[in-house]
């Protein structure tokens, strides 16, 4: 049994992964969907009521129904390195590929309507506050009026955007800021915004969820810290990640949401406060581990590779796959 | 319980579904996201663990957590009608309006992820056959002597894309077409191809599937009619669609389809052959009804209506919604 990596060739964290799939004689297919068509092909048929597909990448041929499971890392857009690409051989090339993928029984981390679910932080605020994680207040409003009132209940907001990078080209991430006491909130008008009680931290945590396996890391706010500096991405910080325990009612409450939103991988941000509550800031499912596993010697990579090569109960189920029973 | 009905304004048939909910005295509010924000305002707040969220459109607020169900029928995209469009916007405002209602318990036809995974014709092959579906026999390929090999065994066959309508504006349906006996099958190396055998049909039938009420219709093939003709869409033909008995093995196969891909609403297509079977072509989940509605004179619109204002166990539950139970 195979396992699938789809991501560009530049890329070292899948490197990691890979050379530990290797060296435990593991097979793996590591491809990037631009390729298609072109170094990569594919072929499936339907007939006599049995599909039976076909994956060729680097000269190697393997098989759709021996894909253990399939790594959705960093993937370029099918058909964008052909001679002549174009919207259209995107969109066929999107289909027949993923749409093949989509009836292999392979487990996914993650499978692409999960990650495109997840996306959605107004979904995630709520699935966080009914897995029971400790969500600071927030307002998403196009009512200025709504704004006001909520500023006067909570003075202290930051402003942060709803749906994430800026889709420019590079995307552009938009970082979370501080609203001023004094503002008119009359331009919500015109957009959707999104509103928070700043939460006054001591620490940022960076929780990573491989599977059932959680492993955290906490990075001290400096005491000398400008509190304008909220955003941990781009506030000036010489401490490093450490390792942090897990509460365990904050491991239960992961577990949950992950099993809710059908994630196998997960990057959550949480906001630790001056009581040592970890306040939920987002769960992004295609979250970088480098950064921390280079601080904290954390085994990320390690629980990647063996999540991608086991084949236990762990993995979420996802709808029209063939791991589904139809009766 | 209010119908939240998402279309564009010039929607007749919409329009036929709103006057059977008015008249049943249904509260219904009719928006086109398109109008957000503007026309369309929003707000919604994450509290001491409670979500409260609301639309305003045309001067009617509601209250998200009072929707009975979502109907997305011919949505615009959100923020297309600002003062200022931009792309950064649009994902702005479809997060904030999607991602809110995707956490309400609202039932949906269709939810906005098993619409988009149903648009997978790979996908629906595989699940076709799963559901004990007849599926005509496909290649889909980019290795032409795959398609050589395939055309040896099938030698009557059809091409059509493998993603539906070409995306230019406004979009194009590519039509299926028969294959030249002689065909050389180079090209199918840059880009995926859908090749199929050709049902000898002597009927289209159209299958209209609204919650777990089915009906059919069907077109009989003109005696005189040209067999290079493979495309009910684009025939010249003056039979009109009569109602047809769906078969019971059909029927459940069709109801096995819906559940796995968690549709509300599904139009298949299926070409009938010379022994009477139904072969499946394909399920559009956003498939046209008028058309059918008006040869058969079947209650299409009606069920439709009665979907929505129902609040019965027919619908499909999603990940992370309120619907479902969190333990």
């Amino acid at each position: 049994m195979t396992v699938l990596v789809l991501t560009c060739e530049q890329d070292v964290t899948a490197d990691l992964v890979v050379a530990r799939l290797n060296s435990a004689g593991v097979p793996v297919v590591r491809l990037d969907p631009a390729d298609l068509p072109g170094e990569v092909a594919l072929s499936g048929e339907y007939v006599h009521g049995v599909f039976r597909g076909h994956l060729s990448a680097g000269g190697r041929l393997v098989s759709m129904g021996g894909l253990r499971s399939v790594w959705v890392r960093r993937p370029g857009v099918p058909g964008a390195r052909a001679a002549e690409p174009s919207g259209w051989l995107a969109e066929e090339a999107s289909q027949a590929f993923y749409g093949m993928l989509r009836g292999t029984g392979a487990r996914w981390m993650n499978h692409p309507d999960a990650a495109r679910r997840a996306r959605h932080k107004p979904w995630q605020l709520h699935l966080a506050q009914r897995s029971r994680l400790p969500v600071p207040a927030t307002l998403i409003t196009t009512f200025p009026q709504a704004a006001r009132d909520f500023a006067e209940r909570f003075p202290d907001l930051v402003v942060k955007p709803v749906s994430g990078a800026h889709p420019q080209e590079p995307p552009r991430v938009v970082p979370t800021s501080r609203v001023a006491p004094d503002v008119d909130f009359a331009a919500v008008a015109f957009g959707p915004t999104l509103l928070q009680r700043r939460v006054d931290k001591r620490a940022d945590i960076r929780l990573t969820a491989v599977g059932d396996r959680i492993l955290a890391a906490r990075k001290a706010v400096a005491p000398d810290a400008d509190p304008a500096d909220v955003d941990v991405r781009f506030a000036p910080s010489d401490e490093p990640w450490r390792p942090a325990d897990v509460p365990p009612r904050i491991a239960e409450a992961v577990r949950l949401y992950l099993r809710e939103a059908e994630l196998a991988y997960g990057a959550f941000d949480f906001a630790e406060d001056v009581d040592g509550i970890w306040w939920f800031l987002e769960c992004n499912q295609s979250g970088q581990f480098g950064f921390v596993e280079m601080d904290t010697g954390q085994p990320i990579a390690r629980s990647v590779a063996e999540w991608l090569a086991g084949d236990g109960p762990e993995a979420p189920s996802h709808p029209g796959t063939s791991a589904h029973t139809v009766p």
